[in-house]
């Protein structure tokens, strides 16, 4: 079947209509597609949270196919958090689903006049109804409540608390194969969008819909996916994923000669205690405690969400990522893994972004709100920001609020978001990534580990990896596939009976960047916000071989985009 | 005497050291003299509370002379509400004093490492010492025991609770002939600034200083200004002033066919109760107990401040304006005058610019942290200011601040200020000056009240006013002087011994508006931040000949400076 139906739910006036997608935007899908409907439909000037904004969600190209980790969900919008474009893509059960029911993209618009809503797209349609009943919960309830037991069928994106009081952390919680809301369209806001539409919930069921056939060569699509799936299942990086998770760099990056545990709000680049949130740790209790690797959505070969279970065996969280561990964690000095684990399940339940409320929360610290390592304060936070009290809501809005709220001068963030945990001071390429990317601070855009290398082989990787990554990103697929251009080129030729090479691959990626930077500029940004914030360039880290600094020149910065 | 000290103050070494204003300086004072040190010695790019953020304080060009109203006192910044260029000018007695001993400009860098700090200037020099007594204090208090008796002598510039809280509306207050703190530069955060560097207080004694004797043409110099204080005597603007200050307008704005008095966050232009906080109504009052209108500084023969007494005869507050009265009165629908006196006074007193306060209080009424009309919870949210609570904090940090925090998409600001009273809805040539001054929404950028003109004619009228402005803040008297530029090159001319004639004066004030410009560009702002929020495109004020937005096409608002 063809995967053309674009949804539009209008929330001003309750209607929901359809169309068949454009041809020009039939070779895109999930952050490409968003990327450039954001820019087709919405005047960059708006404000994120007015009603001609529209929130835009998409499977990636591969979306309802077999191919592992093919069902992630892009959503696109502009962010109440950075003011410019944003792509917030998100594992779990939703992708597959829409793709299976042919949908290419939903586009959200207006505001609700009436209360809560819900959508729901089933086989017969979609439909847009009150939702009166489900405002005010928070995810795992809604989870629960939406999906159950039929989660076999359906999956639900809904927003908790913290994206009903429109807060720029707010994320969209998606299924995951366990029926729990722990995977997240994080970054940017996306769930403040929901939220200032009135859209509370929505309920896919794929019930009763075709499976997605390739066409005319569906045989060398499924010959090239189980070839995939081999290289997938034989990489290493594979292996430690499968074991610990993304928490497995926990002890690599908090060595003295890489210092990218980001701790005490990124003051020091180590924590002393950070054996007791690490990857191994969480293993370790894992085998004592019933914990378990598992996939983020049905198909996935790598199983890298990590199952967290308390001393009693009960479940506390799933998908207990590096980020979270460390921004959460080292970066307040909280431990140990039960704590951080704890906060990680609040923040799934409130709809958090935990890098962004883990950095806000260290910036809290910085300003006395509460210590240093304070972890029933920091559960305090969260509950504020639960209620939506006015330091809740300091808190809930994101790091440089909380900064400029309390007149802190030293802000971790670039375009107004706040930093992950990969350290611009050690691994430089980071830094160019970070300023860069049209999407802000943002580790998933563009990783870049290398180091030693020379700052123009760095500049290089990141434009390369930032290609590669919007790729993925369109694609649908996981970035731990590590599937590289030739990959996708295949799979994408096979699917749409076309011959597509690497090239046009990264052709396509880098329309899809070109889109981003477009609708940035028409907001007001410029190269000066391509800018890491000063501290990183003057407060170093110690590092054996000496003191550590992000000291790559912007000239060859600017670079990235201006070849 | 020649006035050519440039007193520099380091706040994180404690030292203060001095030098000679270099020639190029010699014709820059007050607005252009701060504007043109900003842009020279800091980096556009630093943030606004960073010790290498640098805070401008200069008297104007005529500063310390006998001509009217020649004594304001300029407070040049980057702007912590706005990210921007920022200069606040104010009244009261700090720039004659200034003049008088020299000082040419004080430039404050850095931030205390011990604490909060005092600066003392007078004849013997200028000094740091510690001010740990005077921490914590409010403003009333500060004036009294910095200046008290010695009000003929003295003038201290001091920061309230709400800049020690380094939020981006606190003003630094300047004492008034009474030796009240009635007189603010207001606007844009110059306390937050001067918090930040840790710095409480500048006092200024100017006894035993000399008189500043203009040059050769000394004579000259005094026949001229005798002549400029007759024409501001005979002029009926002065009239007005004199009797109702600038609360005077407020009938005249609240008609239905004017609608600039904002009104329940300025969704109206009228209020139906704006009588009882009207000029006429305060005289009225003031008749029955002992108000009178005063003059801001020695030597100004207008006199538009309204000393505010209560029904017992007290003195509630002094300088209460048009502006504080239309955002903190009917756009938060909040009245009558006693209440509005009441808010005046302790914004005075915590050391908030009542514009932006007003505006954020309108909005946290939007968002129902109170109600329309609520006197006593207004009050409570200024307290908490003072005392610097979560909600002190979010109201206290201005109106795009509170918007944000709540999620309200309608935000009256431009540039992050918040909106003036006067309507660009239908005074559509202060919405382009509101769009193109570097300074964002400011009522004093340039006053274009011209109805009925075409849109050319009010586009070069925003102009030639903001340059006049510009003009006359650099000379440092007020605008309601009105002096003519030809006016202020005859001063000019004869302060300095040299012919200026009108058109350099305009030359010299178009380097200024450059000299912000220029700033602001490499501060990441372009023609994109040049517009006013949608609202004012979309939501129609009804007059009698019809529904009424903001029309004027941003090609023509960009013509303002492209020429």
């Amino acid at each position: 079947m063809d995967i053309n139906r674009i949804i539009r739910v209008d929330m001003s006036t309750g209607s929901v209509s359809e169309e068949e997608a454009p041809e020009r935007y039939r070779l895109l899908g999930g952050r490409a597609l968003t990327a450039q409907m954001l820019l087709d439909e919405t005047d960059a000037r708006v404000h994120p949270l007015a009603p001609d904004a529209r929130l835009f969600i998409a499977p990636g190209l591969l979306g309802g196919t077999s191919v592992t980790t093919s069902g992630r969900t892009s959503f696109g919008f502009k962010s109440p958090l950075t003011g410019g474009t944003k792509e917030a893509n998100v594992g779990g059960q939703l992708g597959h689903r829409l793709a299976r029911l042919g949908v290419k993209a939903i586009v959200v618009s207006g505001a609700s006049q009436d209360g809560w809503q819900r959508l729901d797209i089933d086989k017969d349609g979609a439909r847009l109804s009150s939702a009166d009943d489900l405002g005010g919960k928070s995810n795992y309830e809604l989870h629960r409540e939406l999906v159950g037991e039929a989660v076999n069928s359906r999956a639900a994106a809904t927003i908790g608390p913290a994206g009903e009081h429109r807060m720029a952390s707010a994320s969209v919680a998606v299924t995951d194969p366990e029926g729990r809301p722990t995977r997240h369209a994080a970054r940017g806001g996306p769930g403040a969008v929901m939220g200032a539409k009135g859209l509370k919930a929505i309920v896919v069921s794929d019930e009763g819909a075709p499976r997605v056939v390739p066409g005319e060569r569906k045989d060398a699509f499924r010959q090239e996916g189980v070839k995939f799936s081999k290289v997938v299942l034989d990489d290493p990086r594979t292996h430690n994923l499968s074991k610990t998770g993304t928490a497995g760099v926990v002890k690599f990056v908090n060595r003295e000669n890489v210092q990218s545990m980001p701790t005490r709000n990124h003051r020091k680049g180590s924590w002393e205690l950070a054996d007791g949130i690490s990857g191994q740790e969480i293993d370790r209790l894992g085998q004592e405690r019933g914990g378990k690797m598992l996939p983020c959505m049905a198909g996935c070969i790598i199983k890298c969400a990590i199952l967290y279970n308390d001393a009693a065996g009960q479940h506390v969280t799933t998908a207990l990522e590096f980020e979270t561990i460390a921004l959460l964690g080292s970066n307040c000095e909280i431990g140990p893994a039960d704590a951080v684990a704890e906060l990680d399940r609040m923040c799934d339940d409130i709809g958090l972004d935990t890098i962004e409320v883990g950095n806000a929360i260290g910036v809290a610290m910085e300003a006395g709100v509460l210590s240093w390592g304070d972890f029933e304060g920091a559960k305090g936070l969260l509950e504020e920001i639960r209620e939506g009290t006015p330091l809740g809501r300091i808190v809930g809005n994101g790091t440089a609020h909380v900064a400029k709220t309390y007149g802190i001068d030293r802000v971790p963030v670039v375009k107004g978001q706040g930093l992950p945990a990969w350290e611009p001071r050690t691994l430089k390429g980071m830094g160019i990534t970070y300023s860069t990317s049209p999407q802000g601070a943002d580790h998933t855009a563009g990783m870049v580990t290398a180091r030693g290398a020379t700052p123009e082989t760095l500049m290089k990787q990141s434009r390369h990896e930032q290609l590669v990554m919007m790729a993925i990103d369109s694609v649908g697929v996981c970035q731990f596939s590590n599937a590289l251009p030739g990959d996708m080129a295949t799979f994408i030729s096979n699917r749409f009976d076309l011959d597509y090479e690497d090239e046009q691959v990264l052709k396509m990626a880098r329309a899809g960047i070109e889109a981003e930077r477009e609708f940035n500029r028409r907001a007001g940004f410029d190269s000066s916000d391509d800018r890491l914030p000063g501290w990183l360039h003057e407060e170093a880290l110690e590092l054996p071989d000496g003191p550590s600094i992000f000291d790559i020149d912007y000239e060859l910065v600017d670079k990235v985009w201006a070849e």
